[in-house]
Parts: structure tokens; sequence; C-alpha cells
């Protein structure tokens, strides 16, 4: 199951995304068969969902012809989560290789021994095709970052790792755009992490039942069409059950909360002379499995 | 004009405060009588704030006889903001005798050019009177952060820093926990800032028009009836115009944001031994003109 949030005829509906992501069908056409009420945005669906309840859902899309539905192309798609519960939890330094790039930018030892969590404000996250703004007069040396993203579905504290992908509900693409001339400036990465329009992530939730766990999914990112990242998520150094369970010890993980998981080497910076981005540049970020998360820089 | 949101006879309300600290007014209970709805959170009653109605609404208390009114003691006050609507910004290492204190803990210039600002997750903050959890599992480092907190009022960004007031709200009380040996084990503080209940925040907001500006107030912070923080704001490094400043450019601020804006020397952390946090403490985080933030530590 993909779920998608999105506008259509100035109304925002959370829908089922057919598997060729062609689809899109809208949740209160399904539930209005069934007289009851459709969560009105990706939250509640997360806080609502029952397996059983969403196994019939897909069963009736697709049998039932009569059924609403809209073309996906005809669905202004906005980011899953445009207002996450809280900021999005991020990794830092989760590929080798990266490490290994960033060293002139700040020096950590090569190998980690914990993982390093920290976060992005994101009000609203932007969506699928939208502009990430370049705030030329906050930085001059703006990076990309694609990352894996996980959606945590169901609550918990001092999980432990085997029970991780039972607390997960699906997974999405994000983008950590990072101003790196503000992460360093202010010693703490939050503020060169969190200008806005910096966070895109989407275009849509894949259902975990999709992805086999553990997740080794390629990821790409593009610039231009230029292939600039190109890695696979089981080359992370910290994997999804360790830092997720490491994470929450200590910290109740909600469903909705988000966690990229951190980005693979070929960021800007790692270039050398580094390759910020530049106005109008066209970003791809492409994950196995989910699809394309595609955003452009502001002119 | 002071107000507070909390829990009577099982139902949650904002209400306006007396000057004595005595009274609760209901909003529900004011607007009834105007034939319009109440704002049914902080939140909302800081989106839709209005200085004409609202001062309107402070010469009705302090006249109609037949309001609404409820003991203050009667109220199970919460945190003002329990679910802000997106993570707390914070700053770092703002007092001078702070940053000297913990140089042993994590170097820094003594003289900062630029402020350092992190965030702490807070799902709920913990309000007045309410336990922080220990979590002895995660830490065996508690330390406590008395803290001026800056409410948002009016959206904005790139803001001057001689716009600043106008688009503050208010001020309330925070006490910044950390778990030190989390802070420095993962490198960036969010994970040592975020465990669960150790984002204290309260009891009420006192709305800007009852704190002269600049904000020159004695902050205070007694564990066990001990005094161990005390200072004034007046001297941060980074003022409220410039911390506010700086950090709106190219992050939009929204009404209801939360920025806490940082701590004086006398943590824990800075004793030689350090005097961390033990089971059942008391700490009383106290400002001039706001009032006295209590909160005591799980056994």
């Amino acid at each position: 199951m993909i779920y998608g949030y999105g506008r259509y005829n100035d109304e925002y509906m959370v829908g089922v995304i057919d598997a060729d992501r062609d689809l899109f069908f809208p949740l209160k056409g399904i539930y209005k068969k069934r007289n009851t009420e459709a969560p009105k945005d990706m939250n509640e669906l997360i806080d609502t969902y029952d397996d059983d309840l969403y196994a019939g859902i897909y069963d009736e899309i697709k049998k039932d012809n009569d059924l609403e539905k809209i073309p996906l192309r005809q669905i202004n798609l906005l980011s899953p989560i445009p207002y996450p519960k809280r900021s999005v939890f991020c990794l830092g330094k989760n590929y080798k290789e990266h490490i290994q790039e960033m060293q002139k930018f700040t020096k950590t030892d090569d190998e980690l021994k914990y993982p390093i969590y920290f976060s992005k404000m994101a009000y609203p996250c932007t969506g699928p095709d939208d502009i990430i703004l370049r705030h030329a007069n906050a930085t001059s040396q703006l990076d990309y970052e694609a990352e894996l993203v996980v959606i945590i579905g169901k609550r918990g504290i001092n999980i432990r790792p085997e029970d991780v992908e039972g607390h997960i509900f699906g997974y999405t693409i994000g983008n950590d755009v990072s101003a790196r001339d503000l992460q360093k400036r202010h010693n703490q990465w939050l503020k060169g992490k969190s200008l806005s329009t910096h966070c895109p992530i989407g275009p849509w939730i894949v259902y975990k039942s999709l992805i086999p766990f553990p997740v080794e999914l390629d990821i790409k990112c593009f610039v231009n069409g230029e292939l600039r990242q190109d890695s696979n998520t089981k080359h992370m150094i910290f994997d999804i059950p360790t830092q997720i369970s490491i994470l929450s010890q200590g910290i109740e993980l909600v469903p909705g909360d988000i966690i990229m998981t951190g980005t693979p080497a070929g960021v800007g910076m790692g270039f050398d002379p580094p390759r910020f981005l530049q106005p109008k540049d066209k970003i791809e970020c492409v994950i196995e499995k989910i699809g394309k998360l595609t955003n452009y820089v502001s002119e």
C-alpha cells in the first residue's frame, strides 16, 4: 500500500496510490461507502491505522470499478505529513564514505561509536516538485542530502532493536537540505539544517509491508541530471533497528514521528572545490521501491 | 495579562489569571457572554490574539463580579503550550559565567561570535509541579538549567533586531533539563536535551506589556531549597533582539514558537565534583515578574 496526501480541486485529501503510481483513490470515497469518516490527514491515518481494515480497503480498490479514483498526475501531491507533530529527527554521518568526504568540514572519528542525532525544523515540510528557497541573505553554501526516511507507526520508548520493525509505519524519501556555512558558524547544526523550505519529504509513504526488512535499497541523488550520490541503505553505519532503538532510549517515539536516516557520500561539500547548489538547480532523490522526490532551487 | 492553560473538573481550558495569581477566569465564560467561541488552547489564543479585544476582556474581568472565576489553586495548571507546533528552539552558552563553568565539559571560545541554537523535542512539555523522569536506563548525569522563555506572537522572517519586540507574545519560565552524558556521547546535543518529560515550561505566560523591554529580570534556580543559579537576564551574551533576529534569518518564526534563551552559571555540571540531580529532588526556577516553575525528579 502506498499513501499520499494532496490537493485536488482545492480540497486536501489522503488517498491510496496504486502499485503502478497511476491512480489516486481518495480515502473519503472509500470511507463514504462504509458510512464512517475518513482520516483528514496522514497523521490521523497513522494514529488510527489498522492492518485488517486497510487490507480490506486494498481489496476493494482492486475489485470495485465504481470507486472514485483520480489520475495521480492531476493531484497536487504535498509532503505526506506537511506539519509533523514535532520536528524531524535526523541522523548525521551515518555512511562511512560520507564521514570521509566531510572530514575537511567537521572532523569526527572515522569509526563513530554512537549515532549523531540532530533535528530539522519543518513548518511545513516541502512537497514534491516544490521550490527550495535559496535564502541568499542567510547562506551561500546550500547543499543537498538524499535520505531514506522512516515514519513511526506505533508509540514506544526503550524499544529493543528486534522490536523496531513493529514500530515502523512506512518509508519515504527526504532531502536534508543544508546551509553548510550556518551549520558550522552556529556550532550546533540546527540553524543550518532548518531554513524555511529546506525539508523536502515525499512524494508518498510506502507501507512497510512492501519493503523487506532489513531495508536494503539503492539510493541516488541527481543534480540537473548528473549522478552525485549513489549507494545502498545497507551501507548505513547504524542500521534502522540500531539507530531507532538507541534514539528511543529515554525518548518516547509517537506515531507520525519522522526519522531521516542519514545521507551517503556525494554531497556538494564533499567535492574539491565544493559544488554547492545554484539558482534553478533540479535535485532528484531516488530510492528503489519508493520513487523519486524532485525539487528545484529558487532563482 | 497573564494567560494559563489547565484542567478543572476534567475539562481543559485557557484562562486569564489575575495580577495577584489568585483567580483563574476561563476564557469560555468570557466568550460565552459575547456569543463567540473561546480559543480552545493557547496556540489558538495566540493565533487569533487581538490587543483591543483582550484589553476589553481585562476591563471586564476587573468590573464584572458575575464572571465565572475559579481559585487558581483548584486548577491543575499544565504547561501553557503542552504540544508546541514544532520543537522548542534553545540557546546554548548564552551567559558568560556559564561558558566558563562548562569549559571542562564542551570547550568553546570564551567570546562566542555567533549564537548556538539547538532544539529540544517536547511531546508534551512538562507542566508545573509535574515529574521529571530520571530515565536511569539512559542517563546518570541529569542536570537542570533555569531559563527565560520567549513565546512568539507574530509570524516573521529576517526580523530586524529593532522589530523583534513586536513579534513577541509573552514570557514564561523553562527548565532545560539535560542528560550531560548523552549530550556529549551523541556529539550533537539533541538526544541529551530531549528525553521524555525533560522540557518543563510554565507555569503561565505573562503578556509582553507587563515586562519592560529590554528584558532585565532576576533569574534563580533552587535545588531542594539551595540557591544554585542566581543571575539576571541582562547578562545574556546575545540579548533577545539579537538572538531572535539572527535565528529568523532564513527561518520563518510562527505564532506559538517557543525560544529558551539560555541558562546562567550554576548548573550541576559546573560544580567540582558535579552535582547531578538525584531521585525526588525538587527544582524551582524563579524569574522576577513571572513566577516560579517547580518540578520534581522521579524516584
